[in-house]
């Protein structure tokens, strides 16, 4: 159908695999290229049989060389270090990265190195690197556009599923003021799809059915990136108390948060904040008043609601609660959302429909 | 986006705003209006959260008059007698009519009013009618374009999720010949939007989260429709034993058959026909022998999955199962298919991504 | 089996079906009465089959009479006020009560009143009740105790759900006085059987399954419970900020608890006391350091499982997390723990069974 | 508790820890090893959490002198062939075999050797293992009883969870003769625990979740144990087709069983020939006329529900539906009602709670 032509990269995990999705559906876009290590040479749609009469694709490996050679843009949906591996050569053969790891994220190499426990091969590459949160970083984000439409290839590092939630939360609250403090507690579910595809005992159906579990507390890698957010926001040094939890869903997240309300802040001031900061939104939400946002109404989309209350009883505390799909706006639909930025699309094409009754 | 301006009728069911949703995503449609008796005046995104920012519509009275100044096509996603009333008055105003109710699939009025236990007030158009199954039933669609091109407003009666699935699993082995017998056996799971959006003991979550059961056994009122399409493909009577089942999914049906095989019919025979069956449909896939179909791999779409084996070992049986989503190609998006050959259109113009993970 | 005489009220809800499960299986406790004002002459297993072959009781009504001559001890898993209207007249009887509603929780009838919107009609017996809250609170159910060995029938209070899970994950630490201000953050997360046996648009399945949402925020009933079991742990006056959510699945309640740190306690100072208070206790489990707990290893008991983690980076804050099953040890298991020691009978008495694989 | 000392071998399996769960909570059962060959030496509540102050064994090697030591009866709940492996050298030792393993379940070794690819080493127990089906085989379970008591250590065979099902379901019809032919079609579903706690691309909880799929058709290793007894009820040879399904719930399993009607057996006479099978059974219920079980009526209990319906419209066919619990009635709790029975135990000793609402 398009004639922009992409490579979803690690195209068999649940986030490559969503990446596939949308970019099959989408007008401007046609899929060229889909790669896996280990199970190259396998047709897609035996991996996933959803794909049967979607896609005919075989999956090939991730060779710098064949990626030049077939797409003009790619979609990294891969563990962090490999895109380390990976970006600067597609970067050099022309190719445009839209980067779904950790790997440029941060813009500190020496934060990276700290919570990922490896070093940072290309941080020469950084500075260059726009953090694809569009509502957040839409200037970034056309910059990118300029450059590429003048024949350079750049790089998009889309922010993790838990850092979207919780920045679309904390942001509004944070860049109007009517939060103090230099604390945000980020209390998290998430459903399993965002474990990953491997089947381990946490996976199994039967240990993730009917129960809900906090993990990963105070040691999760999205920490340092969630802070780097609010602080870019606040225009102070923000840290954040950050809590996942798995919850029996495949897709969906919510993020919960709690921030400490200005002494003048009336309830109304917080409303007004959240609706300054999401009127023109074309994929946020703000919900009524009294209304806080369920999972389910934006699965598989790009989209994101927000509900705030202001409770304001004894020790006046904003909560704020953000609804994602892990996969969708946390993680392949933003990662389309961007690359429709930077190749000069419209930033929603593809991105619109709604989403169906889970 | 679209050209043609479409009415979905009854759009607060479960097949309702899966009918909305997908015209919204057509390229070709236009959501002009959407009706709901009750909830009137109401926003349908109040109604559906999943709507907000894709749907700014308010929800009408479904009155023929504001359905005929609105829309060149109704979607009727209303329970049986209400598509009675309604139909045959957005006809003469010159409305294309998709009817997702019973009213008018069985051709004889006598077996609707025996099963639905009211009678048949319009049997004059009930000739008139072609029943939706576009796999079975293409060149019936393809009179009702032609009419439609003639400037007749035309009337397609789409099947039921569960008539759809045994029939797409059955049909094959009846066509060819390779299965004998005037008895199909049909075991079927549905999820719980069969149920419908009525808040009752049986939809409460906790009843049918965890379990399985049968309902309807003998008496449900699919029976009369599966028997009809079967008899139309063997070219003989045929009887259905058919039991559906809930399980604990939103979205989902599988069917699966039993029937005897012909004495002479190997393996080779029974697969040959199901290949020369779906060989071209776009929208059915036969998986692989030794596959059998998920549910799964075809929520939130148009698409089938058949998979079908001989079971030779003493009582010689085919078994074939059928996967679809009964919103889906059970419901809204076999509708959209209808009317796509109906209106001119490429039959799977807007249905042809392929199911998210879920 | 046994020989005391327990009669269940509210028999059909979930936490009373739940009570006739208990007392059901329970070696010293006979069910001999079972009520349901809407449901009454039905038997019991035609409302619930799983109590086929278990119990043949048909229900009653709820006439204060007719269980003092059943029973020695009522269950009351009513709604609020159904308890204002039963218990005086069943304390004058001879039958002591343990009350699951809240009539009797909140030691202030204004702040009762002030929640629920409705005058206190028997305050004088507040203050005779115990709040059955056996870890926090078992000398005062001994007293009662003691008090029903004189003959007296007595009243025990049993706690919301939200609140048993908050305070068995923050107690620790308020009494210790490792964690210091006067504000906790709960975020919690129940199963939908917490929301009823009613059938709504909330808990219908479709609804419920594949999402998480906020709800109540700021104005859920259960804050001032919450408040007034925390300051009686700290010994001064304690706010909470409390956020509950639904998550699919039918059973089960999370609470995540944030409180600051004392500026001079260690990870090990926390974790010690954590240690101190749960070491003896039979029916609470701390989880080794680095491990939080799941709602599904405690499911259909009277147990909790406690994890609690330092999180020291900048602000240092306590994050604990406490997993009870909403309608075991958050409801009709911790009323039979608490019937138990009010009884005479052994605390554990019938509930020491561990989870099944759920 | 109990004064009979019981091993479960296998214990970390979902029907080991079940079998762990029932003997803790078994009055006259002691659970004095739990054995595992990957992780002998971690306690059983580290891998289990739900064991956490239920149980504080460390799971042993499952050596022969060891169990003997330590045990009176053992429950095997292992894998085909590992049951080859211990109960020879088990029984000789003295010790009562209780083997939920499919390894002496089948009278024909051949017929064994057939269906699963390896050698019976030792046909010669055979002949004195007794089926474990109380319902259809509580003679033979007392004649092992009578052999115990005089000093022999005995075997049981228990069924597996399909057969369970199967035959509970159709027995009745065959036996009194309402059902005539050789056929009967059984369409299964099954919960997730059935596919084992090993994790694997089919367990996980984003491929199982929402989602129904048959496998195994045809060649399922449970079919010639259907057969083996149907063909017992019958008093003539029997076949089966057989479909499994998987269905997105932790435990259950629903059998609809499919038999052609004798040409005058009456629908009243269907149903008495199901009330004389199940009128004094304590653990099978059969549900009234126009009723069909759920899965979740018999959640983690030893009982089964039955339906039956005669479908005489055309073709005659007697449909009936069973429920279980494939972990329960399906497995371990199975075992412990043979094992009552062959111990000298009251059969439903320790297994008449009902279940709880899942």
């Amino acid at each position: 159908m398009g004639s922009i032509r992409a490579c979803v990269v690690g195209a068999t995990g649940y986030a490559g695999i969503e990446a596939c999705r949308l970019v099959l559906a989408h007008p401007a876009l046609e899929l060229t290229m889909a790669t896996d290590r280990k199970q190259a040479g396998e047709r897609l749609d035996a991996v996933y049989p959803q794909m049967a009469g979607a896609c005919d694709l075989a999956l090939s490996l991730p060779e710098p060389d064949a990626i030049a050679a077939a797409a003009d843009v790619a979609f990294l949906a891969v563990p962090h270090t490999a895109s380390l591996d990976l970006t600067p050569a597609l970067l050099e053969r022309g190719v445009t990265v839209i980067d779904l790891s950790a790997d440029y994220r941060l813009r500190d190499p020496k934060t990276y190195e700290a919570w990922y426990n490896t070093p940072h091969t290309s941080p020469e590459l950084l500075s260059q690197t726009v953090y694809g949160l569009p509502e957040l970083n839409r200037a970034g984000l056309a910059r990118l556009a300029e450059r590429r439409a003048a024949g350079e290839a750049v790089l998009v590092a889309c922010p993790g599923c838990y850092p979207t939630a919780t920045a679309l939360a904390a942001a509004p609250a944070l860049s109007a003021g009517v939060a103090v403090g230099d604390l945000v507690i980020s209390d998290c579910v998430s459903g399993v799809s965002g474990a990953g595809r491997g089947a381990t005992a946490r996976t199994h159906y039967c240990h993730a059915n009917e129960s809900v579990e906090a993990y990963g507390v105070g040691s999760h890698r999205h920490t340092p990136e969630i802070e780097q957010t609010l602080t870019d926001v606040a225009g102070r040094a923000m840290s954040v108390v950050f809590t996942p939890h798995l919850a029996p869903l495949t897709r969906g997240l919510l993020a919960t948060v709690y921030l400490e309300a200005a002494p003048d802040a009336t309830a109304d001031d917080v409303r007004a904040a959240y609706e300054r900061a999401y009127a023109d939104e074309p994929l946020v939400t703000l919900l009524p008043a009294g209304s806080m946002p369920a999972t389910s109404s934006v699965a598989a989309t790009a989209r994101a609601q927000v509900g705030v209350a202001l409770d304001d009883r004894r020790r006046r505390t904003i909560v704020a609660s953000c609804a994602i799909d892990n996969l969708g706006k946390g993680a392949a639909a933003q990662a389309v959302q961007c690359a429709n930025v930077v190749l000069g699309l419209p930033e929603t094409e593809g991105l619109l429909a709604p989403a169906p009754l889970v």
